[in-house]
């Protein structure tokens, strides 16, 4: 029998936007190495890569020797190991590969010979980099580098859908349902605009039409705006006029990265007649320049509601389907590094949609990493203010089931490092 | 026996800003007149008194025929009758009268001898100067005229605490302990200001310090800002410089009512340094302008989340306490009325506090109406930027217990009328 100090260690970082199920797959990573008897030390980046460069690691099979600790774990939002938004040099001049030496000295050092990062488009890119340096420089370094998909975003290629995205759309069209009852509560007709996280993607803001696949119609958004398709303020306008002929209480769903044609951003207020109204482009965000836009066209209540970071670390009210997925998907990154892949990330692959069923496997990183996967064409309506039910059929099974939250003294019980 | 028609009907309604308790109010009142063998029919108003005005009334009773549904109405937020912003005028001259005669017409139309009106501060002045007709003008009538509790805020006098807070601390509390993990990832320097609801009173505000006395305090808010004292942009500044050096990640909460000395609200930008820099009044809120006054003064990353109307109709994260308690109150006040009361405010009173008790009573309308109940001097701080133990341990037993909310399609099931 190998001693300890024999087998390779791993380690694991986390990387980006924080979100309800980053831990979760965090967890799975240390399930992973825990089952797997050739992993000696698991250890964890404080801060990812940064923390790496700076040595804040910490001993991860101490600190989870109880397993009610990881289970703690995995129902608690955002990173706990900390995460970063640091982005590797090109290794293109010798002053840009002293990183990479750094990096791959501390594996040496720490006997490392897996390293995982948890992330989204950003962090895969860190992974990309690493792996090709490992395989232009480091021919001989045995460490397996392995990339775990994260983004509430669900922009990342190559795959079905990303841990994190299923819980923030559960947060999303329970929201909306729970405004939109709000928002009809008087006799008199009101707009309400819900802004939504996804600067390139519009998944997340597709989510405010759930309500409808779920038998519940009348309280999911009645417009949505994605950023996949160009914002038209008199379009918009006509919009909601024609849905206030057929309802007098809607909900519009806007993702805060819609842009006009010309590419500028609605929250940065360029259009001509805006600029005389509006002040000072740091007080806004998408949906107060939308409800100021509409005060000046409609004679009704409007009100603005961001959703803003609640949307993102909403562990209370986290999707089953997501939290089990990605735990699933740290523990099987165990596995394939474990099997000597390297420079991939791991990938859902949806089987089949009713019953849902998914299959996990892995992707070469360099064809993912900065890849962005909007909404296609045909989950958006010709009249581009709204989803397919087919888009709809897609997010469902993502958040499904509610995870067994412990509350202890009215409060949600999270778990602290 | 009595036929049906001979007994005197109930009509009930809802009044003011929504809640995720005032349904399970109402659910109350129509348990407890379903259980009061000398009550036909019981009636909704449509949109409160505004609705009654209009004749736009449904029958409840038919309605709620299926226990099952008053179980999902119990924990369904927002008003399922609608609600109404009404001001009944003074009954002082025969114009102002007719509203009153057209109200009391109405009653004896539809044999009502029992009003229950569920709401606020506004609604209880409703309920008032209703009685006081009663008294003056109308002493043959029948009709019990009781007011039931109901606003997140809090600020009711003469009683306890009101149904519907207790599921906004809740929520607030729980979503302060998300945020403040969310921004505490990075290894950077940094303060999240929270918007909390609250023109007049603090009560909600004070919920963000829950996490505290909840055995997690570094997930509380570290600061927070009470309408209930001047607010001082200096004091501020120099309050989150110093928590700053015992902590790298704050999270400061603010009320939305928040004044100068000079009794501007901080959200109107009305400071002199401010007005330069600051654009148009309409688009800030008050952790908007907070924010835009901090970066001026601090080097670190400083973001703003206004909780908005979430905070008040999340139905999924209610306190079991606050939904039990605000079903009691509903059908105490059918027992009051068929008692003979009228003119009075339903209330709760503590016994004791460990464990929690109260009892339900009921206090003239007179004494209450438009009085508005502020967080006591005793509940905060010294240096006015936080809460006593003592106030949280007022506000805890009214967040305890989570109700067994339906789930169906991955999203919570609600009520529909």
């Amino acid at each position: 029998m190998k001693s300890k100090n024999t087998k390779g260690n791993a380690i694991v970082g986390q990387s980006g936007g924080p979100t309800a199920a980053i831990n979760a797959t965090l967890s799975g990573v240390i399930q992973g190495a825990i089952e797997n008897g050739d992993i000696g030390e698991i250890y964890g980046m404080c801060n990812g890569i940064a923390g790496l460069l700076s040595k804040r690691i910490v001993n991860l099979r101490e600190r989870f020797a109880d397993s009610g600790e990881l289970r703690l774990l995995e129902n608690t939002p955002a990173a706990a190991l900390g995460s970063c938004r640091v982005k590797l040099p090109n290794a293109d001049t010798d002053e840009n590969r002293k990183v990479y030496e750094q990096i791959f000295d501390i594996f040496t050092e720490k006997d490392i010979k897996y390293f995982f990062y948890i992330g989204g488009n950003d962090s895969m890119d860190t992974v990309k980099k690493l792996s090709s340096y490992a395989k232009k420089y480091k021919a001989s370094s045995p460490v397996k580098i392995i990339g775990v998909p994260k983004t509430i975003d669900n922009d990342l290629s190559d795959t079905d859908h990303a841990p994190g995205y299923g819980s923030a759309a559960k947060y999303i069209a329970s929201t909306v349902q729970e405004v939109s009852l709000d928002n009809a509560v008087y006799n008199q007709k009101s707009v309400l605009i819900v802004e939504i996280m996804g600067r390139d993607a519009g998944w997340l803001t597709a989510a405010a039409a759930l309500p409808r696949l779920c038998g519940n119609k009348g309280r999911a958004a009645d417009l949505l705006y994605l950023p996949e398709t160009e914002f038209d303020s008199e379009r918009f306008i006509e919009d909601i006029k024609n849905q206030l002929i057929k309802k007098p209480n809607i909900v519009v769903a806007v993702s805060e990265g819609i842009k006009y044609s010309d590419g500028t951003y609605v929250c940065e207020m360029k259009e001509k007649h805006e600029t005389d109204i509006f002040g000072h482009l740091w007080l806004s965000g998408t949906a107060n320049v939308l409800k100021q836009l509409l005060r000046e066209k409609l004679n009704c209540k409007i009100r603005a509601v961001e959703l803003n970071t609640p949307q993102r670390c909403a562990g209370h009210i986290s999707s089953l389907c997501d939290i089990t997925e990605a735990v699933m998907i740290g523990k099987k990154a165990v596995e394939a590094a474990a099997e000597g892949k390297s420079g991939v990330m791991m990938t859902f692959r949806r089987v089949q949609n009713q019953p849902y069923k998914i299959e996990i496997g892995c992707e070469d990183i360099a064809n993912i990493a900065n890849a962005i996967r909007k909404v296609p064409d045909i989950y958006i309506t010709p009249e581009k203010n709204n989803v397919t039910d087919e888009c709809l059929e897609y997010i469902l099974p993502l958040i499904m089931g509610e995870p067994d939250i412990i509350y202890k003294n009215g409060l949600p019980e999270y778990f602290k490092l």
